[in-house]
């Protein structure tokens, strides 16, 4: 195993330790690093909290701050983080307008963020609503999870719910709004390589020299199918075909566009992607509106990537150009 | 070789298109692809234009805007831009202030670059000044460089001398300010695995399972030695102190700290590393006063990092926090 840490057991406290310190500007670390949370907090404005298993990096630490998270719950390496750690967070970012969780649709992270949440309401810390992501058109049922997973348009919205948060919707609004975006984001990803979680050692999964896995979670669980490496705009149109297939926009429709790479995949090769996926988009008669291009939710060092397609509207995307400002996302402030 | 493209030749200029379109908002694209420019130009400030091979994006298309680069010209994969691109983009950027051109110390680079200064002046397109960064303290000398190579420490360069830009100051005082603040940078980097050209279709070089390349380039080249992997505490303290003892700070002294990826790295080991480094500085009694962490210069799929340091002044602070808007740094508007 090639990493650069010091004992395996301190992977995750010493990486925290250093976001904290690099963003001191944006965030503080919350006792017992059990979150990450925003260092000024709004009054009366619903709170958003996130969280799951580490080694997603930059989410959803990386989106805590103005226009997107109030705390961050941060599990072991893949693993989710603890109810308690939900109820530290929502005790302390909750001012008063409740607090909604954003949940990747994992069984181990819907099981604990609702414990959570049920905690929070018992003990009195604040009212929690939950929208719950499940974007991943590529299986039905998974390793992990029920139903399809929660992956990188998760991010999505974070961004859109954060931004309408800021504006001062209330609770209900934007857990209604949450689940109307969750609806209309697809996700599908493809891996060239494995990843190796710090504490295995080893890598999660093997793949041979000329093959990838097409569907791939965002943990290395199985996709689709494993096939024979293609090219670029082979496996753009795969994965387009299937996101565009499920989501059944009209000609004409505005969609938010997503490249995401899983860790290991250089800059180069996600602008390629984003070609090709843009390509497609226009051969579909689709808008894309706005294009966000980088490693935002990631699998550790797994080489791959996966596209994102949201359906916005002109409200959608007044919200998104909201001023963020976040360790992995910013602009307008 | 594992990489999502189409056919090898038509790497870069399919990136380049994505590049272009996901963010049509801060660039354009010159004829032929000959350089990515700067959408709005400003009226008699001078501009600034870098470049080198390409592969380790962001740098430079990705810090063309507001606050950073007018231009940025990309050669093929680790492979010099030619002199007519320079004088191109020159040519398209100058609005009567003149072009600083900020250069890598790389061979090819450093006559490419002087080639087109000296043709952009004779064909009367522009008055060229030069700054040449060479911040790595690896090595005096390498396989394409005569004296230290430039790394990381070049996007500080184009980060304070765009911000300086934008103030107005001319050509000469900008010309000085670049040679300043490269003086007052230093980089080393680590490589736990090599990268792969696509054109050359195997990695550049190989390292064995347990090794890695201390002072490594980011062209793959060779830096001090070839080690055992050892620790991160281990790593970070061979090229803190190499980039220190060189440095030389006095006790108190401010500075801001870049924590490199090069391409292949997970976040969490870039953070753990970030956390490594300020420990050294704060045992020196250093202050980071800034602190950057992200793959900003990189070598394709490299696994690995750099760390830079430059010693900043109040002055320097107040430059680096100004308004930036480029693809891949970006704060303040």
């Amino acid at each position: 195993m090639k990493k650069l840490i010091n004992a395996v057991e301190n992977v995750l406290s010493e990486s925290l330790d250093g976001f904290a310190a690099a963003h001191a500007d944006i965030v503080t670390l919350g006792d017992e690093r059990k979150f990450v949370q925003r260092r000024s907090l709004k009054k009366g404005k619903v709170a958003l909290v996130s969280g799951g298993g580490s080694g997603h990096e930059p989410l959803h630490a990386g989106f805590v701050g103005h226009g997107m998270l109030d705390a961050a719950c941060p599990g072991q390496v893949f693993t989710s983080p603890t109810p308690d750690q939900m109820v530290a967070a929502a005790q302390a970012v909750d001012t008063g307008g409740g607090v909604l969780f954003i949940v990747k649709n994992y069984e181990g992270d819907v099981m604990n963020f609702a414990m959570g949440a049920e905690m929070a309401a018992d003990m009195g810390v604040a009212k929690v609503a939950t929208v719950i992501t499940d974007d991943d058109v590529a299986v039905e049922k998974s390793t992990y999870s029920i139903g399809r997973r929660g992956v990188a348009g998760t991010m999505i919205v974070e961004r859109l719910v954060g931004a309408a948060a800021e504006q001062g919707r209330d609770l209900a609004a934007l857990e209604s709004y949450g689940k109307d975006v969750n609806a209309r984001t697809r996700s599908m990803g493809v891996a060239l390589t494995s990843c190796t979680v710090p504490a295995a050692g080893k890598p999660t999964f093997t793949l041979g020299e000329d093959e990838m896995e097409m569907g791939v979670g965002i943990h290395g669980e199985p996709g689709r199918r494993r096939v024979k490496l293609a090219e670029a705009d082979a496996i753009a149109a795969e994965m387009m075909g299937a996101i565009l297939d499920d989501l059944a926009p009209k000609a004409g429709q505005q969609v938010l566009l997503l490249v995401n790479g899983f860790g290991g995949t250089p800059a180069m090769e996600l602008y390629l992607m984003c070609n090709a996926a843009r390509r497609i988009l226009a051969g579909r008669k689709l808008l894309a509106a706005r294009c966000l291009v980088g490693s935002y939710v990631t699998s550790l060092e797994m080489a791959g990537c996966s596209l994102t397609v949201s359906l916005v509207e002109d409200a959608d995307l007044a919200l998104w150009d909201q001023p963020v400002h976040t360790a992995a996302l910013r602009w307008g402030m």
